[in-house]
């Protein structure tokens, strides 16, 4: 209820279309992965961690309850992703079912987001490089923006091994993007933009992407990233177009000029 | 490697032999419950929760670490318990796994463990009556003691269903009296014994089924449910003497007395 992007189930909806899956057969998918963001997210604002007191203009979790509170809830969120993939009727086979438990807790455990997010606040103060900053990214944000578009395929028929690789290599380079443009967002948007106190990263004293880019090579990168990404859509047709609008409109950032295209 | 009784795996191989499931498949039912019990501890002693700096005669992870790498440990060991579920290869079937997912995510939740320590916070310093803390120790301890009895079933055949609510009443029972014994604990054992700060539950005002009780009568309440707990087993011949064991063994306080029955 409040509110927020929903960027993963959209990119899992995207991902339906792509693969020639019936969109109605992937809401559990967009709804455990977004189950598991939400938890990270509460999780994450936590005093110990990002300790931001403001999430999508509202208070955070433990500001507007307490910090117990806070933990348990991520704790029960993260659980019900994963009762959720384990009960909706429409998800086909308990095959697919068994991949998708183990794609989610793959993207989102210690070799995916919760790990990434503990190599982040090691480097917070320190002297990492991009090729680590990178490398924390992917983990944190990237593996779960990947799994929101490699969950989807596990219930197609008929996908050649190249088209899955390229649709790997699209949320690769669909996730480095999304965080270098919300580093970018925290250095330029005011906190109406953004949901939360203006330069957080900076004030945590945190190293990112952008800030060790410089604003003006950070966001040729971008725009390097957000074409990388399209063209590793290059092979699909018009199947892929909700999935090419979603790159177009999310690897930038907001008030950075106009979109460069618009609505499919 | 930092020790515990690993009660939760005893009762997984325990209910695996009344089952007449071979005890080597169900290691990774014992490993994904050891798991989520690891990750509550972690996240249980946590500084805005129980503040426990002993754990098993060690400093907790926070302690030892951070609070930050706690939480997120904690949160890395419940994807994990999900990813061992969904990977064992000797678990059987793909409908199996389905359930045994269920299982798992619906004790530990916001229905379950996860559910039942917000509402032990809650009741922290007030003044719930004994029906409200048996409802609470059912759900934060009880559904997860429950669900390794429960788990091992799913990978048997020609269990009869009165053999399953037997056995379900019989995790019930062990569930509340397992959290006697431990209430009784805090207020008799040294920190030698039970490896943390003798009277945490004290200290933090909580009130326990053993408080309300008191001492004698919640050590007859413990003697009353141990009794009840073997009376659900009743039906059950030699398949189910280790589980009979487990419960003269552990539904007790530890040094209150000579253990009722040897070894079987």
């Amino acid at each position: 209820m409040g509110g927020g992007k929903r960027l993963r189930p959209l990119l899992v909806y995207a991902s339906a279309l792509l693969c020639g899956v019936p969109v109605e057969r992937v809401d559990a998918i967009a709804a455990a992965i977004e189950l598991v963001h939400a938890y990270s997210l509460v999780h994450d604002d936590l005093p110990a961690l990002d300790n931001d007191d403001l999430r999508r203009g509202r208070p955070t979790t433990h500001v507007a309850f307490d910090v117990a509170t806070a933990i348990l809830v991520g704790d029960a969120l993260q659980a019900h992703a994963y009762r959720v993939l384990a009960t909706d009727a429409t998800l086909g086979s308990d095959a697919a079912r068994r991949q998708l438990v183990l794609d989610l807790a793959a993207a989102s455990g210690a070799a995916g987001m919760a790990g990434g997010q503990a190599m982040d606040m090691e480097a917070a103060g320190s002297r990492a490089d991009l090729a680590q900053l990178e490398h924390i990214c992917r983990l944190k944000t990237g593996r779960l923006l990947e799994a929101a578009l490699l969950m989807p395929s596990r219930l197609a028929e008929g996908l050649l091994p190249q088209q899955l690789v390229a649709l790997q290599q699209c949320g690769e380079r669909f996730g480095l993007a999304f965080q270098l443009a919300d580093d970018l967002l925290d250095i330029e948007a005011p906190a109406r933009l953004s949901g939360k106190p203006q330069g957080s990263d900076h004030r945590n004293q945190k190293p990112t992407m952008a800030s060790l880019l410089g604003r003006e090579a950070a966001h040729r990168r971008l725009a390097a990233l957000q074409e990388a990404a399209l063209a590793s859509l290059a092979a699909w047709g018009g199947e892929a177009e909700f999935l090419r609008w979603l790159c177009r409109t999310q690897l930038r950032v907001p008030g950075a000029g106009p979109v460069s295209d618009g609505l499919p």
